[in-house]
């Protein structure tokens, strides 16, 4: 039906007649002429039509926003002064010999082009198929299936092989909610949809089948907060005979080439490594976000001894942390913007947001330091603070004294969003590794221990005696990618022997009647000649969010849910009958 | 921690050191010296124990079969008189200077060398990763993946781009059982799992993302036949601004390329077409088998005025047919084979299978007929069989009188039969595309129209006034692709205005209200500038059972189903607990 794409024509189609399909993106009448952008996957380009040929000007005097259009003309140069440098397609037109309106439509509810405001999302997800026409979902979708087919490539001739595992099937042990599907042959009973083929794919590697990846659909049934979805896409990689250097370094040559192909960007080589004791330390987080330059600086043995009870009280808990973090040039910080540093901590449980400002050290000494706790500091623990946080003249140091949990959310936090408030944050891609993790954190409700990753890791090949003597100091043998901040993600060396396996389970207080029951089949799996393996796992949308410097994941999803979980363009969920709910064995229950 | 696979050490590696990891695919012990077949993904090589190394040695006295080793060795050649020339490693052997035990197998539960005898399935399922271990399933597995990346490859290269639809959505229109999931957020609603992205790859159309493409997982909660699953794979197509020759011309290359890079096979440029009518009346099917160069002779008009009414009644049917299949030396066939053969048509509802044996026509014309019911035929009716069936000595004539759904069903399935137990069929791969289906055909239960395919089908662009006149009469755009007597695929140009669509709706009897409660969206969309467009999509696990010549789809899938639906590895569906289906505001009913 058509010879090219609106976006490929230019002047090397000059006086060539050519055929051309798509959509109407915007008409403009102008001395008696009619002239149109006419739109398809690849771009816009401008189409006239002429007085002169009666018959087709006043078909195109009927076509409006939208319609859709198949096209036949002449490729020519626009007239001087009417070149549009900003468009691909900008030196050239098309003049109309041919026109056939495809369809019509009705005037669209939400705008198309350029100019549109920003529309109400709930309105862009019911007219989802015309919020992707606009140029920039095109080109995130794009993007999306750039990314996934230079990832299969590059693990296609690694010699991974691409397995479908069920969607329907039994619960997975991730600990979120699973979305469960009645089963009518067996009533009463219920698949599960899986939060992650994790079992499947160690299945695949007791299978023999060596390398498997997988972009594979998942499903949480979560309470959804900013940025989640019911279901998600996850690159799920898993490969036997195998150890964490040797995974990391082809996970990391797999991301090289995913920046290099789809983005022209090349990433360092080899990425750097951080172990999590060190992540938390400098950065109070597990997922640091290395463009910003600033770091956390324990001060809590220089604390221990003040009267200052904010401090010395932290600084004297074997779980507190008394903790600084130097702002160059934040002296100039207002009083309000230290205020708003200060509320903005809160949230993570800090109660304060102690500071000192550095006007004039180097000529003045403490005389030239400003802060409302400088009194219950004595000399040396101001001179520690100021040499170990290199703080020089201009500069604002704040302060973290709390849990050490509370102090490294609060502090990781105020470090990342003031890097990027006050201009201090590189523009750049930063990946880094996040290795040697613990195995387990003490759930401070149940006191209990609670795997960091998921029951399946492996320990450490020397920490085996620590699963007895000291759990909580027991390393495991995961590793999480992290980009600018955001987990790209995460994975491990499995357990391969069974009896480490049980151990775990006891470690994790999972009775023995509870492991058969929901990981019978793997604790017996394991039984018969399991290969050391281990895998990876990418959140897909995630990753093509941060290329694509979408605001959201919704964004590069076709048709995501709302937050409530529903979909605006097809009405799920919906009421079902009642004969559908017979022939599944169910009964609505009433809720108030 | 290795350096090689297994299989692929060869003469070139004599002399060379090389680190192998494997399962142990069988011990013997022979001459005090121990041989093991150490197999990976890649096949086996033989590894010698020499008693020689004493503490190697001792190691090797515990193994067992498939335990998972880790070898170091030296290449040499095996002894003369050992070599194997049925193996691709048979010429030489490793002998080991080092060996790891990495994990110890109790004795697997089903056998994994080649004489393995057929195991039961459900065992087999039930250890699936045991029996994925087995050559033939990872081959199987492996081809599978070929399949999928050559298919991406191809698509991706023609500007397809693969893009993903919910998983979680509303019922979709195919008519067979949806898969329902429960929401929590929304309690008393349900999603269902798609059948097929049908209406989704239609939204994405209208979206204008002009070539979509997705390896799709589809669900359908049927009674399960032979070989279905509750879970299934189609690799889904759809293309903006095309036609059906342009869209089946681009398919059969893809299909040419597919089989080419995986099979190499030559498949015929073009695939042969066949209007359904001349399918039915041919074949008696609309998936012909064309290995088999059987075909159905209508006689009809010959048997109209015959005394015998076995032939005649049909023959005064507009409903019925008579027709004449002639079976090449078919003469030879006893009594009991002719028995058999009745037997098996009256799977079909046919309450009988005529025949004439053709023994001696050349020179005895009638009198060299042997046949029941050759007094009920006059001469005109013989004459006219043998001269249209061109039946010759030593040929029989079987024929099919009934309704003509019967007889389609009956003699098609008898000549598929018939040519491959009588070795008549070839051993080739002989694709069709059926054309020019009829739009609806009659539910003879509720005598209302159905769609033969599914209702966003478009009719042929002349067959418009038929939809009022005389709907049996009109021709679809739809096209579907038969390889061998199995449906590859099967799509169709789709409707694309909505008074089309509005109309098709009224014509099948769905109400304006369920119209709008069902496909409401779409048809919504239809009002906004959708776009000419249509689509295929085909079976992959068909396909890839049909290029593996695998038994069952079961055979090409790592984790499949039993046919009542169940997985006997994970125990999927289960019995979950009371307090998640309250949370889903759900109860179970009492089933009897």
């Amino acid at each position: 039906m058509r010879s090219h794409y609106c976006g490929t024509i230019d002047t090397g189609f000059i006086d060539q007649t050519i055929e051309l399909c798509g959509w109407v993106h915007r008409r403009r009448d102008h001395g008696g002429v009619i002239f149109v952008d006419l739109r398809d996957r690849s771009g816009l380009v401008q189409v006239v039509f002429d007085p002169d040929r009666a018959e087709i000007f006043t078909q195109a005097e009927r076509i409006r926003s939208e319609y859709v259009l198949r096209v036949e003309g002449r490729v020519r140069h626009r007239p001087e002064g009417t070149v549009n440098p900003e468009m691909p397609t900008g030196e050239i037109e098309v003049l109309a010999t041919g026109l056939e309106v495809l369809n019509a439509s009705e005037t669209p509810p939400i705008q198309l082009d350029e100019y549109h405001a920003d529309v109400n999302e709930e309105l862009r997800l019911r007219y989802r198929y015309l919020d992707l026409r606009r140029p920039e979902m095109q080109q995130r979708l794009r993007t999306r299936a750039q990314v996934t087919s230079t990832l299969r490539r590059f693990l296609d001739d690694q010699g991974f092989l691409d397995i479908e595992t069920p969607i329907l099937t039994k619960s997975t042990p991730e600990g979120a909610r699973d979305y469960l599907v009645p089963s009518r042959v067996h009533p009463g009973e219920f698949y599960a949809l899986p939060q992650s083929p994790q079992l499947f794919k160690q299945l695949l590697m007791m299978s023999g089948m060596d390398r498997y990846y997988q972009i594979a659909r998942c499903f949480r049934d979560e309470d959804l907060r900013a940025d989640r979805q019911p279901e998600f896409t996850q690159l799920d990689i898993e490969a036997s005979f195998i150890d964490e250097a040797e995974l990391t370094a082809l996970m990391e040559r797999m991301i090289r080439e995913l920046f290099r192909e789809v983005l022209s960007v090349e990433l360092p080589d080899p990425f750097p490594r951080l172990t999590y004791d060190e992540a938390m330390q400098r950065y109070g987080s597990d997922r640091p976000d290395l463009r910003v330059p600033l770091e956390l600086v324990d001060v809590k043995d220089l604390m221990q001894d003040v009267d200052f009870k904010v401090f010395a009280g932290p600084a004297n808990d074997p779980n507190g942390r008394v903790a600084a973090l130097r702002v160059p040039e934040g002296a100039k910080l207002s009083r309000k913007e230290i205020d708003e540093y200060t509320k903005y901590v809160g949230i993570f449980g800090a109660r304060g947001l102690a500071y000192i400002k550095v006007n004039d050290w180097a000529t003045k000494g403490r005389e030239g330091l400003q802060s409302p706790i400088l009194k219950n500091l004595p000399d040396a623990a101001v001179d520690g603070v100021m040499e170990r946080t290199g703080a020089v003249d201009g500069d604002l140091i704040f302060f973290g004294a709390d849990k050490t949990r509370v102090v490294n959310e609060a502090l990781g936090a105020l470090r990342v969003k003031l890097g990027h408030e006050r201009g201090l944050a590189e523009d750049a891609w930063r990946p880094v590794w996040v290795v040697d993790f613990p195995m387990f954190e003490r759930d401070e409700k149940t006191d209990r221990w609670q795997a960091l990753h998921h029951p399946f890791t492996a320990p450490g090949e020397d920490q085996l005696e620590l699963l007895a003597s000291n759990p909580g100091a027991c390393k495991s043998r995961a590793y999480d990618l992290v980009l600018n901040g955001t987990e790209l993600g995460g994975g491990s060396i499995r357990i391969h022997r069974e009896e480490v396996q049980r151990r775990i389970f006891e470690l994790l207080q999972i009775s023995e009647e509870d492991a058969n029951d929901r990981f019978g089949f793997l604790l017996t799996a394991l039984k018969f000649g399991c290969p050391p393996h281990g895998g990876i796992a990418f959140g897909l949308d995630r990753l093509v969010m941060l290329m694509t410097a979408s605001p959201s994941i919704r964004d590069v999803m076709a048709f995501p849910k709302t937050q409530a979980a529903a979909c605006p363009l097809t009405g799920a969920p919906a009421a079902v009958d009642q004969a559908q709910l017979k022939e599944l064995a169910l009964r609505l229950r009433a809720t108030s």
